[in-house]
Order: C-alpha cells, then sequence, then structure tokens
C-alpha cells in the first residue's frame, strides 16, 4: 500500500503517481523524454544504463528495473543481463568513455559536491564531451529525484524481470510522452 | 569555473544550466513552477521553505539561497530570517502540520526509503491531506534533483542574502517560466 490513497493501486511505482497528479506527471515524463530520448551525443542505451545503475544505487526496484530493462531493450539483450548492472558491468561491453560517466553519475547519487575535477578530467580523457557530462550529471540527478518520489511515497514494484519486459519496450521504443500530448505540441 | 564551458559564465547556479540546454530547462522550470507556484493546498512560502530547507541539507548554496530569498519575499520577512531555516525553524512560523511535512522531507532527502508509516501518521494527526504529502515528497525530491544538478557540473553561487533579493522577488511573484513560454501555452 502506497502512503497515499491512488485512484489506481493497481499502477506499480511512477505510473500510479502520474495518475494521482496530473500536473506534475506532465514535466516528470517530458524531462524523462528529453533525457533519455531526446538528441543527445549519448546513446538511448547508454542514458538508460546510467539511469538504471543510479536507481539500482539508490535501491529503487521500480525505476532500476524498468530503466534496466528499457536499456536491454535499446541494446537487444536478454533481460537476464539486467543483474550485471547492479555487479558493475562486467558482461554488459560499456566503453571507457561510458565507464567514466558512470563514475561520475555514482558520485552524483550520493551528492553534487562529491564530482571531482578529476572525475571530469578523467572522463574527458575517454573522449566525453562538455554535452555528455552534462546529460549524465542530468540523468543521475534527476533519477536521485524519481527514486525518492517512487520510494518516498511507497509505491509498489513489480518483482520479476519479466514482469519489466513489456514497460522495458514501451519506454525505449514510444517513449514517455501519452500520445496526445505529443499531438498536441 | 563550472565543470563544463557554459556560454555565459557570469549566470549563477541553474540559471547558467539552463541556458547551457534549454531542451531540458524548459521541463525543470515547469516543474518548479507547477510544484511551488501551482495549485496546491500548500501555500508557495510553505513550500518553498520545504525547497530551501532540504537545499539546506543537500549542502546547495545556490538554491538553498534562492529559495529561501522566495519564501521571505512570499512572507514578507526580512532577508536575515533566512539563517532560521538552517536553524530548524526556531523564530519562523510553522505550523505543527508543516513541521511533520519538513520532517517528512528531510526523510526524503537522505532516501525515499526512510519515509516511515510512522512519519506519514504524525503528518496526518497534524491535518496533512494526500495532496500535501505527495507535494511535500516530490517538492524534497527535485530538490535532491536541482541541488545535484546545480553541484554536480560544479557552478557558482553569490554568497551573500542581498544578492539573491530581486531573484527570491522574481521566483516567488512573477515564477519560474520565462514569459514567453507562457504566452505559447
Amino acid at each position: 500500500m502506497a502512503h497515499i490513497t491512488l485512484p489506481d493501486e493497481s499502477l506499480p511505482g511512477i505510473v500510479g503517481l502520474f495518475n494521482f497528479r496530473p500536473e506534475t506527471a506532465s514535466s516528470l515524463r517530458w524531462l524523462a523524454d528529453t533525457l533519455l530520448r531526446g538528441e543527445s551525443p549519448l546513446t538511448s542505451a547508454e542514458r538508460e544504463l546510467i539511469a538504471a545503475y543510479v536507481s539500482h544505487l539508490n535501491d529503487c526496484k521500480f525505476c532500476h528495473m524498468s530503466h534496466a530493462s528499457a536499456a536491454m531493450a535499446h541494446l537487444a539483450c536478454d533481460l537476464d543481463q539486467i543483474a550485471d548492472i547492479r555487479n558493475g558491468f562486467q558482461e554488459i561491453p560499456v566503453t571507457p568513455k561510458l565507464r567514466a560517466l558512470l563514475n561520475i553519475a555514482a558520485k552524483v547519487q550520493k551528492s553534487g559536491k562529491e564530482v571531482s575535477e578529476e572525475d571530469v578530467a578523467a572522463a574527458r580523457a575517454e573522449g566525453a564531451i562538455d554535452r555528455e557530462i552534462h546529460d549524465t550529471v542530468l540523468i543521475a540527478a534527476s533519477f536521485c529525484m524519481f527514486n525518492r518520489y517512487v520510494d518516498g511515497l511507497g509505491t509498489w514494484a513489480p518483482q520479476e524481470n519479466e514482469d519489466y519486459r513489456a514497460m522495458g519496450q514501451r519506454m525505449a521504443f514510444q517513449g514517455y510522452i501519452p500520445s496526445v500530448e505529443k499531438v498536441a505540441e
């Protein structure tokens, strides 16, 4: 049971919260879509991996599993590979640049002030440009919000990899904005 | 110096970042405006106090000072009162309900999972309704994002109360959305 009464308790994680408060849902959905699927020098797979990794560090099951499933959809990987995100990317192919960006994301998860000039220099040494550093920091920061929103209101999360397959496919290929809002735009 | 090259280094905190990446700025500005100035059973002063308090807990000078200044503008208080936010609200009049919501916000600042059924029950016992609990959690969560964005990219912050007076007035009474976007809406 969530800490507040949601219009539809069957909807898990942030989906039930979007339903509770559509005004904030709209900004949050647009933010997610811009960050994870909008124009960026990082691929959507890389950005979903950052989102899933930070959500794991924040111990947020719903966000971790759903964004990990979206990353697997982009990468055309089996859902079993999700565990590798929690194991520090030993099997999923991660470029040295992405590894340096994941290090920055892990610092952001603790505090913005944890990101050092050395962390940024290490990412630049692997070829990261300003927009990649910016997007990494904002994706990591935004999941420190999404994760706290989802868990701070006590929402429920499906437990199995398979429960997230269709959700991850939708997130990866249809995105985060309801089609009615896209048309209005 | 910020960790990335911003188009206008003279712009402090999140303002310089909005300028760097207008696509994400738009969602972030709408989110802030909806959360802090949109329709809510909490007053804008109360919501700005929650934002300023969480930003203090995250040690983010720019967000703390600017939102504290916005709160003072709503309350028609002297900027010297900002220090009281950092001192745990000994002088600023805070209702028992707001105090219970600030406790929830402080839990969210640590982790969404820190919010207990007891914390929520304590807020309800002081009269808090679902929308107030929801908005408190999302404001606190969103400032865990804004604070990390601002500090994770190493932006600069003005130092003195007085430096934030005009900014706080604008945030309180004109809001967070550039007028051109409001017209387009």
